[in-house]
């Protein structure tokens, strides 16, 4: 399947200039999510996976099916606030200025090795945010997987 | 196996007073994982259902898979301003003041049958205004699916 012609692109969103990327007209077409998902979990069957991380909140929409697929828990990394237990937390910059993300402290045991999922990779400065948490936590980040412009450039996270 | 276990308590999140149920306890765990998303799918499984909905954002950690095991697909309710095509949008009432919900316009064909989803159902205002986007949309909501305190409380909605 064409999974990359299930992605629309909508010029000037979310603001003038930015192709963005809108992964909605994939998520709601049956065939295309399962086989989205089922990619992923292929790619990733022989890293020795044992949780999966999703980074609010696009990242949460295909880490869980992926975690549930491949019979594995779902970690969130979420924005400041939302995480009612404790945290830890990183910053990171954005175009202007900077914000946090946030980990559960008792999200996984030291030594886990995590598979990380968001939808795009564009600077990289929300994934390193999310590698930092993990490594904070004692995380092994096996693998980071993205649905990207060139759809399932699965990159592989060598430490 | 005991769901409402594998969810945390929590005292005074987000403020004082309120006692947060916490699912993250019971998303990391993969056997909990799986049996939460397997009972919803069984519940569901004779009602028709063409399309789930979730709603931002826990409602996509549970819709998602929910989708992806019953083999549908799957539509996204988001905050103002964070879905990138033309959006119908409803208000409604917070404790204090109004916020808006928002779904895009081509999310299904009037006459879809569609599940939705959501973590928690507490005073029911986010939980209606989803159902009153539906409908704008001409969708005929054919379950609501909640993971609440008293743990699998799936409401059928009878309209």
């Amino acid at each position: 399947m064409d999974l990359k012609g299930k992605i629309r692109v909508i010029e000037d969103f979310p603001k003038p200039g930015i192709s963005f990327k809108d992964i909605t007209t994939l998520l709601k077409d049956a065939e295309a999510l399962k086989e989205t998902v089922q990619r992923m979990a292929e790619h990733f069957l022989d890293c020795g996976v044992e949780m999966i991380v999703g980074v609010e909140s696009r990242g949460f929409i295909l880490g869980a099916p992926l975690a549930y697929e491949m019979g594995l828990g779902f970690v969130l990394i979420r924005k400041p606030k939302k995480l009612p237990g404790d945290v830890l937390s990183v910053q990171y910059n954005l175009e202007y200025g900077t914000d946090h993300l946030e980990i559960h402290a008792d999200a996984f045991s030291p030594g886990t090795k995590v598979l990380v999922v968001d939808d795009l990779l564009a600077t990289g400065g929300t994934i390193e945010a999310a590698i930092q948490l993990i490594q904070k936590l004692g995380g092994d980040v096996a693998g980071l997987a993205f649905l990207i412009y060139d759809i399932f450039s699965l990159v592989r996270y060598e430490e």
